[in-house]
Order: C-alpha cells, then structure tokens, then sequence
C-alpha cells in the first residue's frame, strides 16, 4: 500500500471541463459520443462547469486511422509544443500546440481544470480511467466516487506513473487529466455495449465535479489501482519479427492474475513461452491492436491501494469553514 | 432449396492452388499464417499438387491498412485488368493487373485451378468460406468435405452470387474461387484462436484436394448454404451521417434468425429502428469495421441448400473408368 501524506488543501473549483473524443481517429466510441455532444450537448450539461465537448485530431477522425504523422497521444511533451512553427512539422505536433493554445497552456494557472480523454482499447479491458499520478486528491476522489455510483458494474483504474513508461498524452494539459479507456471494441467499429459503458462512466465523472463545485465535501477515500509495472513484447526472431502469439490462456484476461511459470506466448515453431517473472503481477492491454507498433504485448501492473491525503473540499466551502 | 441440373462431368485435377494473405493489409490471420508459410511450407504441402502462399497486398501489409489506394478486393474487373498502364494508376489496379499476370489470366485456362484468399472479419462470424457461384461443383464438394471434418466445429457457407452485390475479388483470377472469412478479430489484431480455425479450414480444404487428385470419387452432396440477399446501411440523417448502432439484440449475431419486427437500430435519439423486411433472414458481416465506408451496417442472407450435379471425379478417373 502506498501512503500519501499530502497536507489537506482546498482545490478551486472545476470550473472548464473538457472532453475529447478522437485523440485516436478509429476509436470510434469518443468520436461518435463527442460528435453527438457537439450537435446537443443537453446530457453534458453540468450547473457551475463548463463542458466542451472536443475532437482532438479531427484529420484522424476524418480518414479513420490512429494518426495522420505521429501519435497525438504521445505528443504533448515540452520539445514539441516549444518547437518553432515550420512547413514540416508533423501534423500531430502542429495540433498538440494548438491544443495546448486553447485548452492550457500545459502546466499553468490558465490551463483548463479536467480533461476526459475518451479512447478504445482492442483489449478486454472493460471501462478503465487512467490516472497519471498518485498525487491527485480530486482525481483519487472523483474515481472513488465513479466506482460508488456504478457499482455492481466495475471501472478500473490503472495508475501510469512510471518513470519510463508515461507518456505525454493530449490530456496532460489540463491540471486533472484521466483517460477513459474502454473495450474490447475493433478500430472502426462503434458497439453499443462499449459505447454506454463509456457515457455512464462519463456520466458519473460529471456528476461527481457538479457536487463538488457545489460544495458537497468528500470524506478521506482509499482506491484499489493497478500501477503499470512493465512492458512486455512480442516474441521475435533475430530479424526483429514477431515469432509467436499472445497465449490463448492469457488473451481477454486482463486484470487477472499472472503468475510465474503461466503461458504467455504462443510460439509459431509450437513451443510456449512461459511469464519468467518472480511474483504475480495484473497483465492489461492484452494485445491492442495499436501496440504492435509500439511493441507491447501487454503491460503488467501491481495492485496498489491510494488514500487521499484527508477530505477533499474546494476553497469557496473551507472559506465559508473558517 | 435450388437444385441444379448439371451434367455430370470431370474436371481436371486441381494442380496449381495458391493460398492469398494480406489482400486486406490488417487482416492478421491470413498474413501471419501466409508469412508462416513462405518460411515454411511443410503444413501445406500436398502430394500431386503445388501450393503457393503469396502475400496479394504487401504495400497494405506493410502499413497494415486494408488497402493503399483502392480496396485490393474490389479491383479484379475486365476495366481494370485491360488498362493501360500509365503513372497514376492506383496502386491496386496494378497490383491487380500483376496478380492476373501471375495466377491468370481470370477466365483463362492458364488461370490457376483454385485460389484460397484468407480474410478476417470484426463480425462474429465464426469460420466461413465464402463461394461466388452455385454452379462450382468442385467447391461444393470441398465445403462439404470441410464441414464433416471440421464436426462438431461448424464452417459456415456463404454465397454471394448477387447480380449487384457481387464484386470482382482477388481469388476470382482461379478456376475455383474460395474465400475464408474468419471473425471475430479486430484489424490489426492476431488472435491464437481465430488464426487455429483458418488453419484448420485451409488444411482439410488442402486434404480434400489431395484426395481428389489421388482420384478418390465424392458422391453427391448436398450443402446448406446462406445466400447473399439484401445490404442494409447504417441509418443516417439528412447530412449523410450514421445516426444510430447496430443494435445490440443483433450485435455478435451473425448467421442467427431476423425477424420483421425485431430490433436492428439503436437510434442515437433513443428510438429503436426495426427490420421491416417480410420474412425471416440470417444477418451476416454484422458491424463490419471496413464496410462503414461501403455503407453496409450488414448483410441479409437466406438459407438455401445446394446439390452437387453428380458425383464429382476427375477428368483421369473417368478415362480409367471408360
């Protein structure tokens, strides 16, 4: 368990909440519900917040691939949002410091307050929030509360603070950033199951900030996470290629438990090859589809629990305390 | 039920058979496998027949797209095949015209006796082989030779012997033109037991060859098959755009009854759309990622059984028999 001893202190308000759809142009789920928002965003609608409702790579969305030049996704790091406007920039990094225009600048005072980054995973991952730090009270509270609200239905959360293996996502502008990730769902393909797994959770995630921007207070919370751990590849042979497959006993099996000596890959010569690892760990993104490229088989993860530091109430209610 | 009065006649052995990957560049079981095999062919080799695995698509394979320019699948018309080369050809109209060079020319006798082209498909189709024709006494009896070797596991047939439906495929270079389309499967995706059900339908469609050429004699046979009958596209509004999902009492339920009246549509307006045909079908490549672009939400087909003429037996084993 990790204890986080943060003094308690008010938060301001949420006041600018954004949602993208579309950070990835074929995960279809964020682009269809962003594009239904933008035409009526009645369902979005939250007293005390302003809720944008926002295509993140609209040239990707429009052609339906991942990305045009680069991963958005991978984009928002400090390199490419300083770099000088020039004919051959990516695409993607053209519209990281756009984005960045309008919605931060990343690690400041103006930037918005939440960023929902909607995305789809190949992986049977059901519905997933993302957190990219241990530190975050209003995001610890607001996933506890999400986990309240849509019980018996479970949404993990996978914390990605790893030194090597975070990454500077499109929702890193924004002071609370949390990817929704949801599946398993193809690229291309909008599946109704996947779709309204994603909008409650949503759904939850607004209700929550209207609460707290309303003054509710949040008494201390603990949430059980899994902390990305490792990446792990694809087999391959000596020229690089993929030599064997992610093992039938481990396919659709994220979450669950990995334990050494247990199939991970099946070998194309016939053999399999077992996880070498010395204790049991929670393989997730099991075979996604877009990681191929960036060879993973699988991150694992360890379970972990996170206490907020005490209860969270933002600065207008612990004004009125005093 | 059609029956078909065929004369009886033999047929030439089938000594020339190529086995297609990657006609779709992201449809990863046919690319795997025929990458597998241009290694390593043992697993396909046949007494009394040559089989060549060949990748039809590489640029697409190489970016794993379905295609580069125009989808490879569609581009086997007389229009096609005869233009002149120039420049701006599209990638895969020249490719189209190097394949019938090489495993043609398509309606020739130099043409090759059976091409197998290996797809997957985001549907939940299970395996299946695709025919173009009712008049293919050869494939007839090799799907039905399929189908009992395959028991209890099941290979579905479809025909598409549409007039409009019907499109000028990669395969359709061969004599003999079949498809294997195996689903579900993610693009971009290899899934262990998605790929071990193309594996098995190939390799007993392999043994039969084998065995008709040894000149073993199939008696008449009848086969149940799906017709292709109707496309239906995804609902859309005024603009063009797709207003609603497939619904989810038909998502994943390919091959399995429609009635009038039962649900097909979940409107992003809350309504449900309805089949409004006047007869039960079997719905199949329901929620197609690569077919949104083809406006095609799923087709509808009706079962038919079909009869082989007569006994099917080479041209070698009726002289014996003279």
């Amino acid at each position: 368990m990790t204890s986080c001893h943060r003094g308690a202190k008010g938060l301001s308000r949420a006041e600018r909440v954004a949602i993208f759809g579309g950070s990835h142009g074929n995960e279809m789920s964020g682009v269809t519900l962003v594009k239904l928002w933008l035409e009526n965003g009645v369902e979005i609608r939250r007293r005390g917040v302003e809720v944008t409702p926002f295509i993140a790579n609209p040239r990707a969305v429009e052609t339906c691939t991942r990305y045009i030049d680069s991963d958005l996704n991978r984009a928002f790091t400090t390199e490419n949002l300083r770099a000088p406007h020039c004919e051959d920039l990516p695409y993607e990094v053209r519209r990281a410091q756009e984005i960045n225009q309008i919605f931060g600048p990343k690690g400041s005072q103006d930037a918005y307050d939440v960023i929902f980054d909607l995305h789809n995973t190949t992986s049977n991952m059901g519905g997933t929030v993302i957190l990219e730090s241990t530190q975050d009270d209003f995001n610890l509270q607001m996933v506890h509360y999400i986990q309240s609200a849509i019980a018996p239905a479970s949404c993990s959360v996978l914390v990605n603070d790893h030194p090597v293996l975070k990454y500077a996502t499109t929702r890193s502008v924004a002071k609370h950033a949390l990817g929704l990730e949801v599946g398993p769902q193809p690229q291309g393909v909008v599946r109704g199951d996947i779709l309204e797994i994603m909008r409650k959770i949503l759904k939850h995630a607004l209700d929550f900030i209207e609460l707290f921007n309303g003054g509710m207070e949040f008494p201390p919370c603990t949430v059980d996470v899994y902390r990305v751990s490792e990446r792990v590849d694809y087999p391959r042979d000596e020229c690089g290629n993929i030599s064997g497959l992610v093992h039938p006993d481990l396919q659709d099996r994220d979450w669950e438990p990995l334990n050494p000596g247990e199939p991970i890959f099946q070998m194309f010569d016939g053999r399999t090859m077992l996880y070498e690892g010395d204790s049991t760990v929670y393989p997730t993104f099991i075979n996604e589809a877009a990681y191929y490229e960036k060879r993973q088989a699988f991150v694992t993860t360890r379970k972990d629990q996170l206490e907020s530091s005490k209860e969270l109430l933002h600065q207008t209610s612990i004004n009125r305390r005093l």
